[in-house]
């Protein structure tokens, strides 16, 4: 029963303010549940839900892109296996999948990105997290530029792309081994810098350790870290602030 | 000598080409001896240059705040101890320092902050560190709501403030111990989280290690990290998001 | 011989007191030796024992599931393989396999579940983990409630199910990641809380250690936490706690 | 306004429907705000909240303990210093002081302990943590039975008391350097064993680290840990146990 | 009660077969009680108590040293501090301290010094752990040859003792910083070589953990490792291999 | 040339001073070279080389083997594989491999074991590690008790065999998870105990690092640790401890 | 456009100031860009370019190789696999690959080495990384002296490769375990070593950290340290300290 | 007896070949005892010996720096205090302390710099480091040029004196926090860069961690890593590859 409808029975005396007060008093939790909540997210996120394929079961997975599809006519998943778009592709003829960045996405044409997230990323091993990242940012509607192997030990690679990188919103520097790529960046540009380590690398690296402590502790200013390898959650993060960054503030917070 | 007067001097022909070259050469920053002053910056960036006082000598830093007031007639530092106060104040005294977020500057008044940042906190020990957050982003020009004290174990204290979180453009979420917080606000806003760890905690939280973690592994979308107890780079990344919503994109993406 | 065979034998004469002290001051250990302490232990704990199947040889294995059908009717084994599973079913076909759980058994039909032990998971990867701690407490006779996938990020997912969790004696929090449900879990409930941290995750989770420090490092009172993955210990744990709620203090502590 | 009185005024007419649901639609969190979920929790838990008294301010902890007294007629607090002692006697010459487990309490007298709790330790130097366990718990209205310096490295001390730690309904394993104490325990008792590994010890103890692995990894059944030092989190988790087993099952789960 | 008592008691039938029962049930352990252990403890060892002095309060550690003196007319302690040497001189005038090694101690003048234990450092700084070592294993009764700062970076310096070094039923290895000085002598002498690494170094030294982790993966066989900065250990186990290699071997393992 | 030579052909003039004194100067370590230390070590030690297998070509594998049996008619290696045996089997047809130990070894019939090691496990996990362990000590000639699964959780099954623990002249405790078994050990018995972590366990026990730690804080005086899973290691150390008791002190340290 | 013209525009008011000082705003960086920084790099460091080959995949591989012997007649990979060789055979059959060092090169015949690096491991196993760093270093012209299983745990072996060892401008020290190599040989030569901590070992090695900390923390002088396995790495360091002892020094510095 | 004397007294007659051999046969490492050894060490090194004064007593310092000057009229000490300044002071009266770099030396005027060395730091907190490193190079001698407070967050900074950086012989580069100087510096130089990760950060630095892993994992080659706050051991490294550079090479790797 929606709060409407009880509020009109109280009205109407056809329940009493005991019971009435009973049923809100436990209703916070369950009016504001599963189906209400979801819309309120949908309303206020402007992101559809994202399916994290890694380690879901076959069956699982095919009923939830098919349910995704019937739904909202898209879907999208990361960490997808070569086995995985094969099952979802059994149900889903039109589906795609891009094995470096492993996405695996039904998607509609009409995409018109705004805005500009740039994606950097030190070598090309740092390319499947990039892409990740990159087509992420994509999907949620921002227009990308990827700007791949520029990493600090050569720097001549990096600055003669400096005026794209200026240009963005959102920088996501995306880098492995030393990860010495946010904190130059990050002393380059004015906007925001989304580091994301990757495990890229060996010895004492220690699976994308070295990279994560060397971003956490940038000397430059406006770098935030997101987990090793976690190319989606920079992608998202670029999203949100690039959309900030284009649609005309609203002065909410007068 | 800006840069444009510098061009100025030239047209006029005031100053000789191999003198201006020379200068230009060396411009980027003014080379201080042991210090070397970012002017660069100041254009590039609009943000003035901030002060580390930390383990700065005491000559040092009087000369550093004097220079930086005569400059720019204003000087914002962070972890300044009460001893660098006295310092600081013998040479300007309208200089101002607050205890808890050890912040040390001198500001003149015609702030005029725009848009919305949340800073919000677990516990009540987390606060100094929330505050050098705030407080950085009021010097930059942000216009900051302060939601303390609405950690996990009472969820809700934080969702008696929800409307201010979901308001802002951004939200800055500190805490210690376990820093669940930045977990479960990410999962209720649309905008940005920056998640600050702090040192708050005993045991194994490792000062900070266990919250940094917790923040890094998120399972909500939406949410990046900056190093333990760095208030001031979450205060900074936010005013950065903050500025971009705030306003109009010059569309220097397309 | 029994200790109270030897006393019935001293009774009767049958045998001299020397020859008693004897065997009884060798006995405390080896009189207690497996046999018999295991008899006390049984009368102590209610808790038959449980088999930990990982490692374990193929002869080995099917030996002790044999030999525990033959003497307690049932047999419960954790951590058990497909493999495993085909190897015991050759000498025992009643035998079990849960695949998800990974628990093998032989279990006689007449459990009259008890009390309310609620296991609750973070995300849906985290069910392997939650299903061996909920199987192990119905084992040992607890009636159990799951309620899966009400992870931090989507608070009206656990706030929908909070009556059930409230009226539980004890409740298993299962979280990978950032692991802050044993938190928010624990600011809800008067009941202790046992939290498993689950190698879920990636990146900086470090195959669970990033949800240990957080259940560790909670700011709710009432948390204990296990080892990571360690379903059965908090299945275990939760039996014991809801054993103690339903059985009729005897006033031992008197 | 709370829900009652604004169902009268819908029930009256005196407010739209409209506006009635806008109200409630925030009410939820707003109306469950500080004050009633306070109540509720007191209801609930049975548990008065304890003050956390490390890195408090002085003039914030004097302000707490006077509140607290004014409402509750008593005040607990943990980790106090002297200096706090003082600061707090100023204003309540009542208050008391433990300097081994560092508690601050105002204690009204007529505790009527219940059940039993033992607080074991493996030496002398965990007792100030095992004080604050065993206090916990006797002000939350557990029996307790102090059991110290029992360490495995002397068995025949803890199997002379053996009696009393198998009588308990929890068992607070308290030990550090290499926390085996908690294992040997879990061994010999069949209800539940709390264990808290404290940071004495030197060299690779690593301030607790060794004896939190030790209890994490314990081989015997029926152990969970709480944080390093935390003997307040094991004292009151092991009362919430000792509540249960005294309290008669209401049946709740059925 | 004895259990040859008991066994009489049942025989004549003055106690019924289920009491004894119960009796025994519980005995075991208060058979091997306190007392009875503690003199096969002594009879086993030879090894007289020691006093871990570090965190001990004045009052307790007074009432030890007094007890230990009045019992067995000696008394050894380990990391005293100067203020505890004075405690105890109040009451125990003829206590002698050692501020290198920390020791504090009453010793009767008889020791007959046997076999050979020899003591090494890497370096000057390691020389309080070694003397920790050294004099334990002398108040214990062993020889002891101490062989100071003969680190890998100057074979020589150790080359040039290699004689004695050889000749020792054990060698102590002493060393922080990169700990090698273990392995370059265990590749050198034929008998038992237990190592110490040291808190001594700085930088990534991490107070010992290089030099232990040197010590446990050491090249060289024959090599046993104790806790960092852990003398006294080292001693205690030199000295009881020292001892079993003076001792003619009674055959017992036959 | 020999030391004895050249001084003869300085005694005879055929060399001069010169030329021998640059021959001696370099001879330290050429003299002392591969052959001749050889022997030396071979006489000190009176222990062979062992083969560490693991990683070893096969073709040098092969090689090794045959020439240590052309020239000591013996052969004894650890960690080989299944794979290794057969490949060394086809030159060797007499070598024995144990895949449990993994050792691969050619031996004459006549050992005649002295003394007594006892080796422990705390469960049947740790059995390979322990049987590396004995079958090291009992090539190299000590009399082995092998006293397995009596780990720490059920106490009886240790102290029913302490009889033969307390003989032994050294104790090998080996065990993983959480590694008490070294410590109650420790406090049981007079001679050495040399302990082994295991990498047995699951989740926070980190391959070994948590019975390492274990191991090294043990507060049980007379525990030295070896590295995780070294069973040779801990067999060669007991093997000489264990030859120090047997064999007559020559009162070498006088 | 270089800044000296752009002045030269500016005086004689070609372009607006305006223009100019966003012109300048960029120019440090655009002038130090690609091409310009590159050429200086290959004069610079007479080093041709490396390909790291884990990791490539096929096609951009083979691309690579292709396009380097095309320029430079000659290509040189570390990492490479038996795979990776087949592929790149496959296009230029000329190139050779060393299973060892998994090196894949193709290689001009005229090297003429100079100066002299040593290279020296601790044990077997080590050699691959070895000879990944001889193989470098020969490749960029060194000549280099292979002194292999010269490990601390007999110390004969390297006394007696002590005259090349010291003679040698660099020393590659490469070693697993305990790594103590490095130090023993930084005590004995005057040049630098450049330690090389490789991931040979078990338990408690971690993968190398053990020996890494070692070589970082060595006593002796002289020693540097370069990642774990890192032994291309060592080579190309090695290679540059032994060019600029062979080359005449230029006098740049004065 | 020195070898030579030794020989004359074999050529005379007066002593046996057998009592010659016996005293060589332990010479070896007597007779290139202390003192012999010593000398080599000094004519190979041309380093006079560096005292470390951290941690030395008073009277044992003042011992060293008295006997240094007496025998080489010089003394160079790192890392001393104030106090022990005054301590020496009292002695030698012509000791100079320099309270940045913790240097404590008597020099005589003539050095004569020669080479380049370049220190370059990423900022001001960085300075102590450097100024270790650079002051103990130009004590060995070598010319240096220090560059200060160019850390890559201000790349601008670093390009205007890379004329300087890319002349030296080897580079120091010194960097805490996220520590990406070094690579960016590897990047543009031909020469050996010597990295120095400095303790200088907070947060999750780790006291130098995270900047020793950024540059152990540098993507540039041609960088080498010393111990976190080694200053001396860069600067000594640095000389060593300086004076290679200086001194023509005398062929001796032919």
């Amino acid at each position: 029963m929606k709060t409407v409808e009880l509020l009109k029975q109280v009205q109407k005396g056809e329940i009493s303010i005991e019971e009435a007060e009973r049923l809100l008093g436990r209703a916070p939790f369950e009016e504001l549940g599963f189906a209400k909540l979801d819309t309120h997210r949908q309303v206020r996120n402007g992101f559809k839900e994202v399916i994290f394929c890694e380690g879901k079961q076959d069956e699982y997975l095919k009923d939830i892109y098919k349910r995704m599809v019937e739904e909202t006519a898209e879907a999208f998943g990361t960490r997808a296996s070569e086995h995985q778009y094969e099952i979802v592709r059994s149900v889903l003829p039109q589906v795609k999948y891009d094995p470096v960045s492993r996405i695996l996405k039904v998607e509609q044409e009409e995409r018109n990105p705004v805005g500009l997230v740039a994606v950097c990323t030190a070598g090309t091993s740092d390319i499947p997290v990039a892409e990740e990242a990159a087509q992420t940012a994509e999907y949620f509607g921002a227009s990308v530029e990827r700007i791949y192997d520029v990493g600090v030990s050569g720097l001549h690679r990096l600055l003669s792309r400096l005026d794209r990188i200026q240009a963005a919103n959102c920088v996501v520097a995306v880098a492995g081994m030393e990860g010495a790529l946010a904190s130059v960046i990050g002393g380059l540009v004015q906007n925001p810098v989304v580091a994301v380590p990757t495990s890229v690398g060996y010895g004492a690296s220690f699976g994308g350790v070295s990279a994560l402590l060397t971003m956490l502790n940038s000397c430059a200013n406006g770098v935030a870290t997101v987990n090793i390898d976690n190319g989606f959650g920079a992608g998202y993060l670029a999203t949100q602030i690039n959309r900030l960054a284009v649609e005309k503030d609203s002065g909410k917070g007068q």
